[in-house]
């Protein structure tokens, strides 16, 4: 047969550009500080939950909704199983709500708010690409140049309070900005769609709006065990809202979402919050320091609510800086937008991490 | 705020129903015969492999493209990486096509077929829920009353050569029948759009069709770990075709969308290939044996090239069966639809599970 596979590709993907994640690079002695991981172990009781789960029940199917971390996360946040849907990843809950709750632009020419994605600029570059794989149309609104958000009422003409779906990346990455629960509840109230508000680096911040989705019925809040709970590798996110958009998500998600063993190692997170409230501290006095040091050293060093820090390097460009930090084998994260294009995103690490970075800015400054 | 958060969700989805996973009950000495799981537990070195690698390093992301697992499946199946996509469990690999290849049905109401899901009934009954949760036409074409494939020069009314994507379960679920490549080939010949031959259960055929996901552009072949490799609670599927219909489904799936220890377990799996094949073996025999004893006591049992039995009970209806065996601690599964609502599908679980599974019928029967 003589077909061209191209052609049974969906016109609306051809030319879309899927989301490019940060390098895993397998390098001996490499700082890996361009994800944003927690430089910490898991628990050492949720090492060994795993282990104790690896035998036989594999060949079972795990919990088709995460039933009993459901149960563990409602009384978590004092709310029901029913504002809990689990994901893997909060990745897939981010692409659940999408496909959820916005209109593929092309369906509703009429009325293009429901077909609307609308996001702020810079943050999660997925959330563009979600729009586009769906065909729905998109808004990006530009954050004011110190990243806080804008006043929507001096920018009616950019906000869209009809959008169907707006994501709020809270704190924000790659900026790495906090923002109050007050300031998002008055965003929150203007919009007639639903808002995500999306709280990947919330266990580093000052505050966090869960209250919000617990509150109105248009507003998820979305969470993972990734970052904040070491547990990046086993995918487990979840989102908090109103059991009416809890179900339709429910309804469209694969049956079995969520592996086995990811399930277990965030039921067992649970019970070792105290571990993990403690790297926090550590995190964030590393956080601390690492800001004074760069700045020390000349960097515009961002104030950081997350695991990051956004920074502008000084005398060479900040894909210079990318490259010279790879040399001495230290990988940072570098966006080629225009918002961020002279920033560098640096996870805060360990101690030692952050004094490895800082020996090697020294010597790129001293070249 | 007064939303009606009903309003927020897509018409669309408002009255779909969502596929039905079967039952994962926790019930004490419970023998589960209604998932088709393997009975036997993965290779010992599977399990260790796990274990070794719970430790520090789940703070890590997981590899976004599962390269080494693609380059260890390359290998067997003499192939390139470009040829394969790993998913969370097969099911993600299928939902990801519908969306790839199909047309929401509005989108293209002057090209029907662009938007048609073609399958046949009975087959795996998530193929319409996915149809249906994408706004894509639905085209069911009823297998002939032996299971067989129709013959679709004689039934070209029913059938749509030109559908975007056929689904074929390969042996059929939930019949347990074979079919032989050649006459997936001349079906696959008669496609323009894409076929997915989705291959859960072919490790306990006599046959399989891989080859023509290497030799046709349009045709897709989909494994899994889940059930013959004893791994459906780590969630790993595979697709395997032309890189440019890979590529596509790349492009739109979750960016770390395998979970690192389901990596890891079935990249050992392929090392431990003798282990799993001598358990195809014995699962085999108790298939002969089973389907032996069950006809004996009057069940009309289908020629199974699966891990599952489809047969008719006597005496009672099915639905009633299942009610009784489930009084007796042995759950299997029956399915509400016209075609199979007389029969049971019953795993084949191991040599004790038959004989309890013999002893509850005979019981059954005596009352």
């Amino acid at each position: 047969m003589g077909v061209d596979p191209e052609s049974l590709i969906r016109p609306l993907l051809r030319n879309v550009h899927g989301y490019v994640p940060g390098e895993q690079p397998k390098i001996k002695g490499l700082i890996k500080l361009n994800t944003n991981e927690n430089p910490y172990p898991p628990a050492p009781a949720v090492l060994k939950a795993i282990r104790h789960a690896t035998d036989g029940r594999l060949r079972l199917y795990p919990n088709p909704t995460a039933e009993p971390l459901r149960a563990r996360l409602a009384k978590f946040h004092r709310c029901a199983p029913e504002n809990l849907i689990v994901g893997n990843g909060s990745d897939e809950l981010l692409a659940l709500a999408v496909r959820a709750f916005v209109e593929p632009a092309e369906l509703s020419a009429s009325k293009k708010s429901r077909s609307t994605v609308q996001f702020f600029e810079p943050s999660y570059s997925l959330y563009p690409v979600l729009a586009d794989i769906h065909g729905a149309a998109k808004n990006p609104v530009p954050l004011s140049k110190d990243f806080t958000l804008p006043d929507t009422e001096e920018s009616p003409k950019l906000w869209d309070s009809r959008a169907a779906l707006t994501f709020v990346t809270s704190p924000n990455a790659p900026s790495g900005r906090g923002y109050f629960t007050s300031v998002l509840e008055g965003l929150c109230l203007k919009q007639e769609g639903i808002v995500v508000l999306d709280e990947a680096y919330v266990d580093f911040a000052d505050e966090n709006a869960l209250e919000l989705a617990l509150r109105y019925p248009h507003v998820l809040v979305a969470r993972t065990f990734s970052k904040a709970y070491s547990l990046c590798f086993l995918r487990v996110g979840y989102f908090v809202g109103h059991p009416t958009l809890i179900a339709a998500l429910h309804k469209i998600r694969d049956s079995y979402n969520v592996n086995g063993l990811g399930q277990i190692a965030a039921e067992t997170t649970l019970d070792e919050l105290s571990y993990y409230r403690r790297n926090f501290k550590r995190i964030l006095a590393t956080r601390a320091r690492l800001t004074k040091a760069l700045t020390d050293l000349g960097f515009v060093v961002l104030t950081s609510q997350t695991n990051f820090l956004l920074a502008k390097p000084p005398k060479l460009p900040a894909s210079a800086w990318l490259e010279a930090l790879r040399e001495k084998k230290i990988l940072v994260r570098w966006f080629p937008y225009a918002a961020v294009k002279d920033y560098l995103r640096i996870t805060v690490g360990t101690d030692n991490d952050a004094d490895a970075l800082i020996r090697a800015a020294r010597k790129i400054l001293a070249q």
